[in-house]
């Protein structure tokens, strides 16, 4: 069995945004040299995401505003949480809907997506350094 | 390690319906003959979905119902996305509620599931094909 | 490839509870003796789930109260799953936001977590038996 792990860093100039991350998971995915198996794709933070969507910008819009409604920011202290000092508990609930991890077959040795499917890196608490795991095992 | 892959074909007749396809996804494992090891059911589309729950009428109404409020259709023009000439927005966001993929231990050459678990297509923006993809490896 | 196969048992005093479970499938993933490979957990019972987030008292309540008010556990009558008899719909739709699996990658034969990354199991419907499967498999 074969195996790759990468860590890839983010630092997002915004609080909150989504990066489209599928060419670097595909490089690393010929890099593995693996034919037939799985990637992982995970965020290593509590408040950022990988999801799969497709890459439309008016889409992006829709999502983000979407989840401003279902766990808004504010008020700051209508959340447990951020009686820590911290101001981002919607960001945790953000990335719970849009999910912590991806998993991706890996058939003749590419990634096997479908057509409008693409890899995004969600970020909900940003502006600082934070991590994506990819994993890819197989023969 | 063996492997095996399958793409499935839905086009189904509603706009939204949810699919039963535990019995499919038994059939693949074994006839991949994989022993030990992890079966991956994912949709290949952005309005689409798979997932685990109970095969309870019921509850599909439950869950129809609840994705329509949290993830509204109408107005249609409530959504950026809409503007590109789409109207299925709504079912980008519901997709992403339900989950694009399960993954299922494969122990004895068989689904380990729970007394109730049942694997869904769940398809949010329907009449035309689209693709599901199973991929099951190990020994 | 070396696998491991292990169900946790539950039985919650409360009918809503969270458990950090990290320690245990740590545990696992030594016994295993895999050092490059994937750690599915997955709830096996679908009123419960299996999530990754932080280990902070304020923000599990935090989660209690935004999933009552997403999927409110009354009006009973309010879900055609509790004409069945049953009063948990809500705990069905609980579970679906927060997810039923996790998967995580086995570095160096270690869980390859971030620095605040805890494994959850997250009960929606207790007072009563249930599994979480733990399947590990790898190099």
């Amino acid at each position: 069995m074969k195996s790759l792990t990468e860590h890839l860093w983010f630092n997002t100039s915004k609080r909150q945004e989504l990066k489209n991350i599928t060419r670097t998971v595909e490089n690393l995915v010929k890099e593995s040299g693996v034919k037939e198996g799985l990637c992982l794709v995970n965020a290593m933070h509590i408040t950022s995401s990988v999801f799969i969507n497709d890459d439309e910008r008016g889409l992006h819009q829709d999502f983000t505003a979407w989840l401003e409604k279902l766990a808004p920011h504010e008020p700051i202290h209508a959340y447990h949480h951020n009686d820590t000092g911290e101001d981002n508990a919607d960001a945790h609930l953000k990335r719970t809907i849009m999910g912590r991890e991806v998993l991706v077959a890996v058939t003749d040795g590419l990634l096997d997506l479908g057509p409008w499917e693409q890899i995004f890196y969600g970020e909900f608490d940003g502006q600082r350094k934070k991590r994506v795991l990819v994993k890819i095992i197989g023969d």
